[in-house]
């Protein structure tokens, strides 16, 4: 089912934001995907794509000897928080994890503000999760050196979207001109939310297949008509699986639904198996932020378009770029 | 309102104690603020001073290269946990950071000095942070190796003592001399306590601030007259603010009062806004051993006189300072 | 009171298993001692002397610089933990620490075998515990990096089992010919058995001491009976304490006991104190896997005998052997 097709007489008008020359992170936060640029973005895959060249051949490089990160973390998050610290010690960086936070300072009643200015007395570089949107900014506000967003909350989590944007560009060797489709639950999901923003500074056009009441907030639909883009809207995979080139996979909870019979009725549309992907052209790539649960079969992990262990690994390079940056060493 | 004051005829014959010439700490536990006398706390000042210098310029030193530090946290402490690791890392060493001692063998029975004992078979220094009085000392017995207490409940955590001291130092370039006052819950305030005891090694007037039920007690108060110091003891900040080179705020806790009545009359004693740090001299320095809640007004943070971010670098040095002392690297 | 007593007329026809020349654990998963011949443990216990000859010297060795361990506890346990990450240290790596998993993408629901690749991806070598049998095949089935058991729940813990050789090796300078007795809880004790097993690669008589209801599995004895090993089984430590080269100690738990009356007849039977050891042999050695709780009296600590601690030590040699041999740098 179609639900909606908003279509660009000529893509190639889709409205790129004009460059704001700026490649110079050093001593900036990161905070919202709002921050770049295709100009900026392109330096730091760049750079994510010479920590990989690094990685691979010596195991680490020395550009953050002397550097200590505060990994802050206020939520669990084994893989974004695992991610982050690989990425500062392969660059030669040292990590303090805080990860217990639920029974330090700041159950004593500390405000955010001052456990950061605590930490930046010992540290060179802030990561923060925290559970509430803002908190990124509030950190970074009362911070003098440089932090960076891990997930706020149903905030942003720049830095997933970055790397979601970096394997697309590895795996297929351009950002723009691409089919791009993304599934699951569109309405709650920060993850595609940020990847779309990210994807519109492109020539992209958007395939968004959701149940009815999970589709893409008009907010962010009215963002891409603005900028030009063409997109769809569809109620079943089945409907975009052979026209796409990325195919985006977020999981559709059960909860979400009131009434349990409408979640039976669609569940199956948002689940890909072997079946799923043969009719996938054979040159996509199908994606997945992790942790997945029955949303992909893991009969098609050795599918070589199953990109998300690539994905994953891609963050930490993504991460290790973006940490040499604001320290001024990419 | 004055509780109470005891005046030296001659503030200059404030008994200093006899130096013990020792600055040999290599090897030794750090329990207490006891072991200290001026020329030992001249020299890990000083040494303070140089690791300052060498972050400031390198970020790190070499010294502590091949070190591994346990760092043994039987309570939470992000701060002090942070610090300490932050420390040994910029000192080339590394860090095995034990948290969740609640789920670990102390759990399954096992006594602290089979812990201790076995955390040194792995490691070259123990830093340990306990609930109990005396936890340390029974750590630092069944070592081979130094351990440095970082807080043992009621009982001590002199490198707060330390840092307290050095930033008194630092701010003020010097330490004979100076009006003192500590705010707050002086009754139960280990650190308060701590530094008093380190202070009365110098040329200081105490003034102490506090509700009647929350006195210095009264063993300390013996010690200074003892030792010839000049004290004053008061009700209200407001009555000292004006006189002091050094603030040092605690937090008084609604909790310590039987009558309510008795906490709401006096709790604007104890509170240091820009209003009172409008009557402060110009060149004293307000300090807190941080967290802080309410018991500091975030405006007062601008006020150049706010060291206790300041403070809280210092305590990296400090711990520095003594871990490569006792690893005979200083 | 002896059980049962299996003897080889002659024990020099003791079966040690056909040596499979394959020193090579580059790439390796470390999973059992089933992996391990006589030569493999020559092997490893060679490089664990040369382990602990760098560390003595130097504190640490570069071997493995630029590689990071991805720790994954899913049960706390310190004493393991910190003995990898100090072995990963001391070779000049990096650990990530992950030991909050309850809290992680697991509980999330993901798979363990998603969890590893996830890791891989940032990391050269996984350690894992686990509480369930298998998990840790599991894990190195996903992984195409090294993984390292360190404890699956009932299943096995080799390093342990390899730490405990390598003490014997260590202290008494020899393998074959020894009288060995393990005390305590024999029938759910994983580390007695995986011992057991290790030994009968050597000429070991095994002198076997527990309560009746929790005597050594038939199993192992079948195995030893086809290896042609002696072994004795015992009630009371008394009966052995004067014959046996080394004595490996383990808890009998009280609940592990239908009925009390039963503990409290035996328990002083699998009790080390001064005067057991008054009538053991003066080269003989006491082990124990710690955490301890009243099994070995305290007062034993300082006799010479009590290998315990040295053991401790051991098990982090015998982890940078390990860890250095699968990264191919032993």
């Amino acid at each position: 089912m179609l639900y909606q097709s908003y279509d660009m007489k000529d893509p190639h008008q889709a409205a790129v934001p004009a460059d704001n020359v700026n490649n110079g992170l050093y001593g900036q936060d990161i905070l919202s995907v709002k921050q770049f640029n295709r100009q900026l973005l392109t330096y730091i895959m760049g750079v994510a794509d010479e920590m990989r060249a690094l990685v691979k051949r010596f195991g680490k490089a020395n550009l953050l000897d002397g550097k200590i990160l505060a990994n802050l973390f206020y939520e669990p998050s084994t893989r974004t928080s695992s991610s982050f610290q690989a990425a500062m010690l392969r660059l030669g960086g040292r990590v303090i994890a805080i990860n217990e936070v639920r029974y330090s300072s700041v159950t004593k009643g500390e405000s955010l503000p001052d456990t950061v200015r605590t930490l930046e007395s010992y540290c060179d570089v802030i990561v923060i999760r925290h559970p509430e949107v803002g908190s990124a900014a509030i950190a970074a506000k009362a911070a003098r050196k440089p932090v960076i967003n891990a997930g706020d909350g149903p905030g942003e989590h720049p830095t997933q979207a970055l790397l979601d944007l970096y394997t697309i560009a590895d795996e297929l060797k351009r950002l723009d001109g691409l089919k791009v489709a993304m599934l699951g639950d569109l309405k709650y999901g920060r993850t595609v939310h940020s990847l779309t923003r990210l994807l519109s500074l492109y020539d992209t056009e958007f395939y968004f297949v959701s149940p009815e009441i999970l589709r893409m907030p008009e907010e962010i639909l009215q963002e891409l008509r603005q900028s030009g883009h063409t997109y769809h809207e569809f109620e079943d995979v089945h409907d975009v699986i052979s026209k796409v080139d990325v195919l985006y996979v977020t999981r559709v909870q059960r909860e979400r639904f009131d009434d349990p019979d409408e979640y039976e009725r669609v569940k199956d549309y948002y689940v890909i198996d072997p079946e799923v992907m043969s009719k996938a052209k054979q040159d996509m790539i199908l994606m997945h932020p992790l942790p997945r649960v029955y949303e992909i079969d893991m009969r098609v992990d050795d599918d070589p378009r199953a990109a998300y262990f690539r994905q994953m690994e891609n963050g930490m390079y993504i991460r290790m770029a973006l940490l040499a940056a604001v320290l001024g060493k990419a």
